[in-house]
């Protein structure tokens, strides 16, 4: 259904932002990508060809009027956001681009013709509630990433109601595959037994749901283009819980554990949440979505891809 | 119990605010008030010189460091909110003032030795949720004031959660009393029939919990002085709902009907809300608070203010 459309991505320099951009491409949409100046583009390198980079930035109005102009786009996907590899880092951040660059950005869509626009939330702002995590729970979020996350939402919901916005949004569970930074659990795991140095991790007792990036994509799209997600709240997740000491142990089976992994030798983060499961029902009901790809076959493929590239993996940005 | 304290107060030129101020004073605080350049403190003419004003914007964290340095609080109330009187008017100013402004203040307080950090809320974070509201049902705001207050709210609950700091948070309903902006509902009614003008209104079928202002700041210094209100959120509310209509005819009959009130000759705004009643229980439960000033009785008092100040009441900054 997108073939052919034009579309406005943020965040395409990201993990999932490139996976979307790549598959945008492949089913012929044309694909502004706001990038900022100096961007570290190495997750775009096979694709940078074939997108129309629009130079901006969320915090610029003035250059997303243009972006909106040039781009003149039916879809717009929102993924640019500050702290995903870095949660506590910096609340002014975190709220500057995530609640204040999403309002630029919903307010330069205001006067756009728009088929959807697709608001690509987290997990994370569900916190420490209660699990399976349902999309009419209340949000509870445990870091700046994850509040600044949820008020882009908010401020989301009330373009739509109050403006009519055909806002959908997603909110992926632990997504994870190829070009992920290496800050992240599974990369780091799997860059440093590539590499041969040793695990070190926390307990690893957390509980998520993984889900492989490109299921999330699939998820994305359908959310774009299902006439139903427009004014809700999905989750894409599994349902299926993994401790992070599991997932880790799954990946370094493919591995053949070359290094051992302490885990305990690091402590819990602070605002760690325990148990993040979606309730994956309302994805399967509203979009005919749920994941295709087990986390053992998607660990596979995921080791796979460092294995023959770690060089590359190595100089990622780390969201 | 704050009796010879030491507090920060912001939105002090504010309705609720100043109401608080008064208050603060009387019970012997020491109340440093930040106050932006050029602030209308119209509300504060019988009280300024009691109180120390901090100048300082709640955008300049320079000015937070400096205030919180000059006050040294055990007690800070965060009052100052951008939005109240025009919900829709600038969503970039309500994340600015309201969630950034916030966090700047948040990162202010985080040295500081507090016993209580007050955040002071809105029923219409609750938005078009189900009535009566509870304090764990997802805030669902409808307009851009009201998401900011809620985007504020996530992440005092972060500073809680992570840094430990000492928040509470209430949600007054509907404030109402002497002081009140002649934008907003009753004080709209009241001067312009005083005024012998006629009175144009919407249709009035919304349901409000009206709360005395005086009720308002008791519960806010309970949820100062209650040990079991940290990391709380509680509602201030009756749970008595009232439409918008009767209200205004309920402030009618004291003045004697002088001017007739066209119900129906405004449209609804953008974003209305239906029924807004608090679930009063967790702050009988946690804070033993209650209104003690029914509606009729808080409206004669009101309106007697309004005639003896009329004046002044015409002069007020909106909000």
């Amino acid at each position: 259904m997108l073939a052919g459309s034009r579309v406005l991505l943020t965040g395409a320099t990201g993990f999932l932002g490139a996976h979307l951009a790549r598959r945008l491409v492949a089913e012929g949409c044309w694909v502004g990508a706001l990038l900022r100046l100096g961007s570290n583009t190495a997750r775009l390198a096979n694709v940078l060809d074939r997108l129309h980079p629009l130079s901006g930035d969320l915090l610029a109005p003035d250059t997303l009027a243009e972006a909106m102009r040039v781009s003149a786009p039916r879809y717009v996907f929102h993924l640019a956001a500050h702290g995903v590899d870095r949660p506590l880092a910096s609340a002014t951040d975190s709220v500057q681009t995530n609640v204040q660059g999403t309002v630029n950005l919903l307010d330069a869509c205001r006067a756009a013709d728009l088929a959807r626009f697709v608001y690509v939330g987290t997990c994370y702002e569900y916190g420490d509630g209660s699990a399976p995590c349902r999309e009419d729970q209340p949000v509870a979020p445990a870091n700046y990433y994850a509040a600044s996350k949820a008020a882009g939402w908010l401020l989301c919901s009330v373009y739509h109601r109050v403006h009519g916005l055909p806002v959908a949004t997603v909110r992926p569970f632990q997504a994870y595959g190829p070009y992920q930074g290496c800050r992240l659990l599974l990369p780091y795991a799997i860059t440093t037994a590539l590499r041969g140095e040793d695990l070190r991790l926390t307990p690893g007792e957390q509980v998520r749901d993984f889900v492989h990036v490109d299921d999330v994509v699939d998820g994305v799209l359908t959310a774009a283009t299902t006439p139903a997600a427009v004014g809700q709240t999905i989750n894409l997740g599994s349902g299926e819980g993994t401790t992070v000491r599991r997932a880790v142990e799954m990946a370094l089976d493919v591995l053949g554990w070359p290094v051992p992994a302490h885990f305990g030798a690091l402590e819990y983060r602070p605002g760690e949440v325990w148990d993040l499961r979606a309730d994956p029902r309302r994805a399967r009901e509203l979009l005919g979505w749920q994941p295709r790809t087990g986390l053992a076959d998607g660990l596979r493929q995921t080791v796979g891809w460092y294995r023959a590239h770690l060089e590359l993996a190595l100089r990622l940005p780390s969201s």
